[in-house]
């Protein structure tokens, strides 16, 4: 990769870095770690969720119980008001990546779409 | 998005625009699109790839006669120099995105690091 991408992508990791949306992040995660149940919570959900990844993945079927108990687990860690919050403020900074890489992206979607006309 | 990652993530696009891999990409579509067997080749096996994902999607089995006929029209198409030569390129411009992306997404890593400790 080029020097002058290399920079580039250097200097928007530190602006994402010093971003208000990051460190806002960051202290999400800082409260949620502080808190015992809230913590607790969240490792069990985001386990659940990681279990159930990885039996798709190996061709393992999921059934309809353990769809329903992520949904439960994920339920529950929206009513804690640290857990909640760590979500949403996730979720946006999981849109500005997204639209980070769309703009990154552009120049090779277009070269996909003019090959494909 | 904040004004900063905004103009940072347009810099980096011109960049990747103007960088030789993706001059050498265009190139190689360029080809591929003026010479009519590699073309219908090429398309023949990227619908190819396009079913077989569709129906992972639709939870639709794959028989392995299908994943047969992929890798064929795979190996079909890379004996095609002009379809081989854009795969080659195809595959280093993945290589330069995807470290980009990883740069991008570097403060996020260290976050979900620290955080599962």
């Amino acid at each position: 990769m080029s020097t002058q991408l290399y920079n580039l992508a250097q200097q928007l990791q530190q602006a994402i870095r010093s971003s208000n949306d990051f460190q806002q992040l960051k202290h999400a995660y800082e409260e949620v770690r502080r808190d015992e149940t809230a913590y607790r919570m969240f490792t069990y959900f985001r386990d659940l969720q990681m279990q159930l990844h990885q039996k798709q993945l190996m061709g393992t079927s999921i059934s309809p119980e353990e769809v329903e108990q992520a949904q439960n687990a994920m339920t529950q860690a929206q009513r804690n008001e640290k857990l909640a919050n760590l979500m949403e403020i996730e979720q946006r900074m999981s849109m500005v990546m997204a639209d980070i890489q769309q703009i990154a992206m552009k120049p090779l979607e277009e070269l996909y779409r003019s090959f494909a006309e």
